[in-house]
Order: structure tokens, then sequence, then C-alpha cells
């Protein structure tokens, strides 16, 4: 299952897992989602804003078990904190946080033993810039999240791992003015994803070393 | 000006900073906050919820400019991710994280050249426990806007301090059955904070080694 599967980084994972996995795409764009779902022959389309809980909920129904589950949801919206609008943090705590813990508690009992959470991060050192504080907050409390679910996962043998690229290519750089030159390509980082798969679980996978 | 100052942290080192300064004492309970102002002489105190920004815009009216602002405020409600309520979220990151995002936004402009900003944090190999996701990521989360904080406010020569004690022993372990033995004492850290400001400005402050 990917979460986040019609945005930059998602969507690359999702056609990197596309041969091995039998897929679940959910994303908010469901006109995305469906030609993606096409695109990859993936066995599942359901569209969901993560942010609210009953519409993270239902994605429980009706589901087989989760062996991998992506949360590749992402927001970035740039301010100085003497400008901190409540609005503009509200939405990135929604799509980094909130969406990733309501993810678990509705989706962790789903998930096959032995099974795999991956949820996108972010490097302290770049994230951490004028401007990125709602950003840099959100992202550490992924890390604070990741960390605990994986203590509480534990029992269930499921593993975590935060995937902590460099600066990616994607649309999440816009309101930034652009991706950074030297940022890694979305399937960058779905390949090292899909290697990560393949491989014992650890809990970061760092990819890339280009600072924004 | 210290926020949070009827807590078990925030009151100490109101003690502590009381000989030294001319203390601006913030807290949400109003009648404790009269007694603190009349034991330590306090110049000023200004009931508000930091959680709720008109009440932190308005402390920002008729004050003196601020050499030191220490925000204390916490919260810790525990709870199994796959359990994880919405409004005990809420109520932690407003106290922990949202309150000192709008405390800065608020007052970092009335902030003098050469000031500090301490607040408290937490270390992440003690925070991350079973249970407590929403603490272990709020805090991070605290991290995150300090870091940029410290960018953002180099210009008007502001520094910013994360205090990481180790366990205290304060209300806030009532919900999670009790401080841990070893904790330390909250006059220890506010010991530590007093002696901080009498020297350089330095990112952290450690303070104990005791683990929960």
């Amino acid at each position: 299952m990917i979460i986040g599967a019609t945005g930059g980084i998602g969507s690359a994972i999702a056609r990197a897992l596309a041969p091995a996995f039998d897929l679940t795409l959910v994303g908010r764009d469901a006109a995305a989602l469906g030609r993606l779902r096409g695109d990859l022959g993936a066995a599942r389309a359901l569209g969901a804003d993560v942010a609210v809980e009953l519409e993270v909920a239902a994605l429980a129904d009706d589901l087989p078990d989760i062996d991998v589950l992506v949360y590749a949801v992402g927001a970035a919206l740039p301010g100085a904190l003497v400008d901190a609008d409540v609005a503009a943090w509200e939405t990135q705590w929604g799509a980094n946080v909130w969406g990733f813990a309501l993810t678990l508690k509705h989706l962790a009992p789903r998930l096959a033993k032995g099974g795999r959470v991956l949820v996108l991060g972010a490097r302290p050192e770049l994230s951490a810039a004028r401007g990125m504080a709602a950003y840099a907050a959100s992202k550490a409390a992924v890390d604070g999240v990741a960390r605990v679910a994986a203590l509480e996962l534990r029992r269930q043998r499921v593993s975590v791992t935060v995937v902590r690229p460099g600066a990616v290519a994607t649309d999440l750089w816009t309101p930034l003015g652009g991706a950074p030159k030297g940022a890694l390509a979305p399937a960058d980082v779905a390949d090292a994803v899909a290697q990560a798969l393949r491989a014992e679980p650890q809990p970061e996978l760092p990819i890339g070393a280009g600072a924004p």
C-alpha cells in the first residue's frame, strides 16, 4: 500500500514496486489515482485525504493484509516564524504528521507479521532552513512517531523505516522556487526503496547526499 | 518572561531567576499565577493559554523589551498509536509546539538585541517510549522549530537554546504513573538554566543523566 501514491516520490515508488507487488494506491487526487492505477495495472486505488480520520479509517475496510506500507504524503509551505500562518502549519502537519499517525492507528492492525512501514523523513541539517520551521518541525515529528511506532509494532514483528533522501526534485519545491541543483530524481529514491525492501529492515534509509 | 510559569519546571525557573530579573510570569492558571507573583515579587503576571493565538498576541501589548524568554509549557498524555486520540494529540501539540511557535511569532519582535530564548526539549532516547508517540513527536518538533528560529533570529542577535533535562519530577508524570526513580528535581533544572544565562549562549543545554 502506497499512501500519497500520486505525489512525486509516491508515484515513483509505485512504479518501482509495481512489478513485484499487488499494489494498493491511496491518494487525494482521484483522477490522477485512476490514471496511475491504469498505467501500473495496480490492484486497487482508494481515494482518501489522510488528514481526515474517517477517510483513513475507511481504508482499512475490505483490505487484504498489508506487507509493505509506504507513507509518501508530504507538504512544504515556507514562511518565517514571525509570519506563521496557522492554516499553513495545519496543512503541513496534516500531510506530514497527522496523516502518518492516523495511518498507523487504523492500518497498523492490518499489517502482516513481518510487515514493513516506510515513511519519508527529512534530514534535519537540510530541512532546517530559514522559512522552513513548520516543515522542519513536522519532519522531526515524523521521526518521533516512527521511533515510537517501531517499539509499539515490534510485537507484531513489523519494522518501521524512515527514508531520508537528500533534496528530491518534486512539486514540493514549487512554493520554494523550484528544486535545488543536484536534487535527486524521484526514481532514485524509488529504486533505493525497492532495493531496501529486498534487504533486511533498517531503522533508517538515507539516500543521496545533495544539499539544497 | 517565563511562559508556563506555574508549571513544575517553569515555577522553579521563576524562583531561580527572580533575584536577578524583572520577571513577567505567563500562565493559564490565574490563581496560581497570582500567588507566584506575590511570592516572588514579580513585576507582571499575565494570564494566557498559549495554544490560542489571540491570547499570545495580546501578551505583546504594553511590554518592555524581553531579554530572556523561557518557554516551559508542556503536556504529556500517553496512549498507544493504535488508540491515538486526536484531542489528546492536540492538547500535547498545543502546549509543546503551537504555543512555542505562536510565542515566537508574536514575541520574537519584542526580544531585545542579544536576547535569549530557552525552550524545554526532551532527549529522544528518553522520550521515545511505548505510548509516548505524541509526546516524543511534539518534542522532536520543538527541536525543529528551535533550529529554524535560531537561523531566523540571528539578524536580531537573539540566540535559541533547547534545554534537555533528563526526567524531571513534575506533574507531567502524573498520567504516566509518577516520575521515575532518579528523576531530577525542578530546582536542578532551574539552577542549570540560571547558570546558563550567566554564560555564553549554547544551542543545547543538557542537564542530568537519569533515564525514565
